[in-house]
């Protein structure tokens, strides 16, 4: 087994059907195990509001309760999962479907209750990827596809983040390749000086003129906890990490975290 | 590989929290290679009440579109799939669930338009299913939980039958395993005589009787495709096939069709 490329998807690209099904041909494509890793989009809350389901939040932050969670489940490892694995299989990618209850391949533990109970919410753990199964997958040929649904294996199903997902399978699957690859591909080509101009790509990004990128609010919001958690992901000996536009996979377009 | 022994329940199993509980231990414990199809239950119309989607029927059958198609792959491959799975994996039982379209497991095509125009329904053919995605599992101590959704290969999911998955299945893998056993469980202990009297068990139902039953009344209606769908199985090498109370695979009681 040689290289492992990990490829995560969030909303942007989910809610883009012709943007999606562009990333799943050129993914399905790439000669190399590989995983792919898929957050929500907008569905789920448009379901959730359907739904009368009202979105709990605490200081600002979602909070997960069971009727939140079935919708989730439902629209998470139900319809995007088989939306997304239905369609790489049209494109001649053999990918199966993943919660992590699957063949017990993601278990996690329910975030403990500190200041604000954020219900069923799941942290994962060392030691929490079946490793056994990812390469028995991957040695047939098999293309696993993750959705952010984990369990605790007490028999309690767990919302999870799909970008923590990707960064942890990366991490605990390095020693088992002699090179694991993660992409975090969204809808911009990378990190830009300015946002407005995509000439401003920064093409690296590394500990050294990360503080400064901060300080000159070029870096800020979400991409903060984005790029510290690939520094993260390095520091456990994840050679190559890129953002990366979807449409990009198959050139060398995007900003890579050292 | 000796016997593979394939479970469906239907729901009136999946609808009785205590009865499914009860079912899927007594499934964990089962030492053979097996696999579990499910059907739906009263969740999907809920479901499709909750948004507002009403459901068309022509000639007394469903049809079902594409709104309808969305809300059952949820309800299907996501909560109920994922239900049974979690749960299996809190017993020790290392369950995978597969909607048709995961490993391509199992193809489909869509019902031709004859008179009426069933919208995405999936008729199963010979050879359907991917049986060597299906051995490596079992031989890897993983059991495929299966939920009716399948895949015709070009991007299509379709909504099909669960009796029709675990009869085919059965069908398919009978040359791959020494026996090949099927049980359909519900919610009665198998067909009987005088339906509110459970000491009129009839234990055995072939072709010799299965005319007289039908022409004294005992057996109608759902029952009658049911064992007709049977006798099929049979026909086609799958030796052993019962129906039964989900309650009751442990012991012997049940209907044998031969």
């Amino acid at each position: 087994m040689k290289t492992l490329k990990i490829y995560k998807i969030g909303g942007g690209i989910l809610d883009d059907s012709h943007l999606l099904s562009q990333f799943l041909m050129d993914f399905s494509l790439i000669n190399s195990n590989k995983i792919l890793v898929h957050g929500g989009g907008k569905g789920a809350n448009q379901l959730l509001k359907k739904l009368n389901i009202i979105p709990q939040v605490i200081e600002g932050r979602r909070v997960t309760n069971l009727e939140t969670l079935e919708v989730l489940i439902s629209f998470y490892a139900g319809t995007t999962n088989k939306k997304v694995v239905v369609e790489l299989q049209k494109f001649g990618c053999n990918a199966l479907g993943l919660s992590g209850c699957d063949a017990n391949s993601i278990c996690g533990i329910q975030r403990p209750i500190k200041k604000i109970d954020f219900g069923y919410v799941g942290d994962l753990y060392f030691g929490c990827i079946e490793k056994k199964v990812l390469r028995l997958l991957l040695m047939n040929g098999i293309v696993p596809v993750f959705c952010p649904i984990i369990h605790d294996g007490q028999g309690n199903l767990l919302n999870t983040n799909a970008d923590t997902i990707a960064g942890t399978l990366a991490q605990q699957l390095v020693d088992d390749f002699e090179e694991v690859e993660l992409h975090f591909c969204f809808d911009k080509i990378g990190v830009l000086r300015n946002i407005n101009d995509e000439n401003s790509l920064i093409p690296i990004i590394n500990k050294e003129n990360f503080q400064s990128l901060i300080s000159q609010n070029i870096i800020h919001s979400g991409m903060i906890p984005k790029l510290e958690n690939a520094f993260l992901v390095i520091e456990k000996g994840v050679k190559k990490v890129f953002l990366q536009h979807a449409k990009n996979i198959k050139n060398n377009i995007h900003t890579r975290i050292e």
